[in-house]
């Protein structure tokens, strides 16, 4: 197993990809390749202990920032991480492709290099979320804030794919994420997108609420891109305002304080079960080839995830499965 | 001041709308006209003790679900709660009309018996949400999901009038919803949305991120109602999870039993931040006349506070504000 991995993405690149990979090669002994640029990376790896038989370094020059818009510098940037990265991928010297970096640019660089799946207009970046019940996904949180329905039923028959494959949940429920539950409620964009998934093989339950997303209610939550990336950031906002206010009200009391102290196990058990960086990283389905898109401020241990996660989409051969599922469409 | 009360609105309706009114009518003196089905209202009356001559109670044979089609039940409905209570406030016989019934149904009564204010095309449901530090508010959270530009400006203004009287804000700044915050981000409606504000006279600060929301960085959030309503859901969800989750991970452990009651105290101040009951209704901006829309799980004191925001709405005239304000563009 190999992975390409985009040295140069997070907010504290290159330290956090450098740490992930080492953990990652000592975990799983995967071998993975850095691209970025060289001089910085060698200088942050000569502070760590690694199997340098399993740490390749591929220089890249330049580097797209996070603000730059995404077509123009996929274009431009020939020589940045992401489109270095991205090749190598294409030219099959690696199993799967990660990056922490500018969203767009990597959801760009995959169309126009990987190429999409027979049957597949749109990539969509598809989330795992942890829920009352176990874990759900949410499809698209971000690669296409202005998708037509069909768009959306080809993102819940990709998703259904990943779904029984990798998360093995054998008959994954389809909602598609509305204002009510009632059919007649919507844009006209939800009830065109209601009718085709009404009529298509999924396991459809209809229309869900904001509300039902983290209760479990649905495996596969299907919405637009834009809505998508806001409940992303809308829910970590909301975990991290409440722990900031907790922590103050905690401060201001001694007897708070040791209550804090000893309820500290139940807090971490439940950080662990909240924490994004379990899951590592987020599929870009629809690409012909393994992109995983990680979270600007990733850990180290979402780094390490991220790379799991690609390694289990390589095992499973998702792709494999998403276009024999189009097929019998 | 006299209050029109939907006594069949909120899912544990007529009680808890019962109930807050007697709390309002005790702590502020206000008046108040409950309107729903006389018998069941009486029967759940007679068990509290109140000040009659504060209390009326005005007969709706009929009462709109939640789960009917808005525009529909509100012309076919003649005779419900929502109707009756609207011409109510219609015809000048009270200051306001609150309801935390079927919300498509309120925004529909009241546009079609109020009016809309002269310049306003349609009307925004404004919510106050508590942030890191203080308050915000967010408008649309689900009268319009399919709006123009033009609905957004106007929703900004409104809510520049809402903040200067009511929250006493004196030059609130502006956020509009995007998935990223550089200018040349998002859909096509944004992007329009964007120029439109740029070019008024609003303290409009650009784009902001579901991330910024709590985080408080701008005083006024807006947003489609489509989007605004799945934060809201999203934002509730996310809580009740966390509520659930740790009262889980508290119960198996005795220690860490034993902590969360040291610290309750904490999450009492916590709740009590986070606790929308606290702020009462959204005040529905754009009808010529004064109509909160509260939540349909509301508890007695979120009537109560609704009581007192459609109070304060009169006393400031929020709406003269707001024509003030739409008049000088």
């Amino acid at each position: 197993m190999k992975i390409v991995l985009d040295a140069m993405g997070s907010d504290s690149a290159p330290k956090v990809e450098i740490e992930g990979a080492i953990q990652a090669i000592q975990e799983y002994g995967y071998e993975v390749i850095l691209v970025g640029d060289e001089a910085v990376i060698k200088s942050e790896l000569s502070k760590y202990k690694y199997d340098s038989t399993k740490l390749t370094l591929i220089h890249a020059s330049e580097k797209i920032e996070m603000h730059e818009p995404a077509a123009l510098s996929v274009r431009r940037k020939r020589h940045s991480s992401i489109v270095v990265g991205m090749d190598l991928l294409k030219k099959n010297q690696a199993d799967a492709f990660i990056s922490a970096g500018n969203t767009g640019a990597v959801v760009c660089a995959a169309t126009l290099s990987l190429r999409l799946l027979p049957g597949i207009e749109r990539p969509g970046i598809a989330i795992v979320i942890p829920t009352l019940v176990g874990v759900s996904m949410i499809v698209d949180v971000g690669a296409n804030i202005d998708p037509k329905p069909m768009h959306l039923l080809q993102y819940g028959i990709m998703a259904d794919a990943y779904c029984r494959y990798i998360l093995h949940k054998p008959n994954p429920t389809v909602g598609l994420l509305n204002v009510g539950e009632e059919d007649t409620k919507g844009t006209d964009f939800i009830k065109e997108t209601h009718m085709l998934l009404s009529e298509s093989k999924l396991n459809f339950i209809g229309n869900i609420e904001g509300r039902d997303i983290y209760a479990g209610t649905a495996d596969i939550v299907l919405c637009d891109g834009f809505v998508g990336n806001v409940i992303l950031k809308v829910s970590e906002s909301v975990i991290d305002t409440i722990v900031k206010l907790l922590k103050n009200e905690i401060k201001s009391s001694i007897i708070a304080t040791l209550g804090a102290a000893l309820a500290s196990s139940a807090f971490v058990a439940l950080k662990k079960k909240m924490d994004y960086s379990e899951y590592g990283g987020a599929p870009l389905l629809g690409v012909d080839g393994r992109c995983i898109i990680s979270h600007g401020s990733s850990s180290p241990k979402a780094i390490k995830n991220a790379i799991r996660v690609a390694a289990e989409a390589k095992e499973q051969d998702v792709n494999k499965r998403i276009v024999e599922e189009l097929e019998s469409y």
